[in-house]
């Protein structure tokens, strides 16, 4: 695996991944090199991203204060090919709680268990309407650290 | 080409065009067989529709009955593969206007002038509250026929 | 449901479905509409496509004629609006077989059984490096029959 | 601006910028927050990236070695919402150079001359056979030095 800066030890890094979605590699997400399209490796970061923060009850449900959380910056190291039909786990981690925002991790892994990308984003928790960073609640924050 | 059900004489289907955009294929449009996705020419039909919709001040410009015309349905026929780095351009004209509702043909030529994508769809024009038709009004009728 | 000139009787051609795959909607299939963008209508057809196609043995491993199955047109009539987070049942069938070519026909349901896209594509069996139509063997006619 | 690793002095980073490619933003590239989807910045930096790759004779042109870039990593910073039918300039340059590799930056300005993205990733050059890094040629550096 080549070196990343948001990893110190792979091998503890991987290990605190639980919460995982399967991904199915559709053929329209392949491009003429033939394989998976650099972008789609962040349809995939969003798909697992959103379900990993529905485990938490942050997305479609919010709480009364209506504040959301967006993505501020996402990143994704390459390490491995993948190809159409693959069936890939996307992993997502918490890796950081602060005031108004949360650092997540990412990790995709095909059937042999291989390491196929790794990544991370920050999201900043907003008001909908001013747009201004809005305090995670202490309920939220146990909510997003329960997730597995 | 082949025979489509909503093109009698090609050459004189064809000469009926004037409105169009370019479009320029991306990498991520094509697919591992080497060409455009049969998934990426709703993507331009999609980009050209609007163009056309908003040449007519349909499109982000309502009037004040706020009615908006939606995808009732779509079709496309696949003349001649579309390669990564085609120029093409994409052609809208209005085949047939109704009541409520508009019928709207398609065609891509490629550099050479060659047909690439012939396709057709209707939309209807509805009210976003409640989902129903609404007539389009003679002065929507006159832009949309203006369009060139 | 609205007509279409593929559909004859709703009932019987609804109950002549019987391969399924499930699609979960993305966030990223969405538009600012709200609700699913019409053109990811089409990626859920390919991959059910590709499935049956799969199911039958004429996709990725292919018969030593080598020749394969390009989509030569597509349609779809949108019945329902879908959105983010629905879990749809994407149906395939086999409407007709030809000499070359096979006509397929297609249906989503949602979660309550409700018929949100129906429908259909000709698929031209070709030699890849002619580009000519090849005739479907009748072990391969035997199996596109038998999927289930 | 927020803060980002990849750039110190935002005055002189901006003006380290001269090659770029009009985007304009897709309806489909939008998700139901009504701006443009996350995923779709990454569409815009690969069709930039390629644009410039181009300008340097280094794809779909490769010189005898046949080597190709690959792209190795990718991160993006959402610095301002972009919209439906915002028409955005997409800027490429070359942040550093090495034997086998390349690290690119990349910055979005809306009609207004705001910063709605910033970017960066690394390609390495790599033989499409044996899949192992090559050296870049000084040709191939001076050229990629050259693009304006």
């Amino acid at each position: 695996m080549k070196k990343v800066s948001y990893i110190d030890n792979i091998a503890q890094w991987r290990s605190e991944f639980s919460f995982s979605i399967p991904v199915k590699i559709r053929f329209s997400e392949t491009d003429m090199f033939g394989h998976v399209n650099n972008v789609s490796a962040f349809i995939y970061f969003e798909e697992a991203r959103i379900e990993f923060l529905k485990a938490a009850g942050m997305f479609g449900n919010q709480d009364s204060d209506a504040a959301m959380p967006i993505v501020a910056d996402l990143q994704c190291d390459y390490q491995q090919q993948i190809y159409f039909d693959d069936n890939i786990k996307l992993y997502v981690k918490l890796n950081h709680i602060g005031n108004t925002s949360l650092d997540v991790h990412y990790m995709a892994l095909n059937e042999k268990g291989e390491l196929c990308l790794t990544g991370r984003g920050r999201m900043v928790y907003i008001h909908p309407e001013t747009g201004k960073p809005v305090p995670l609640s202490d309920s939220i924050k146990e909510r997003l650290m329960a997730v597995k």
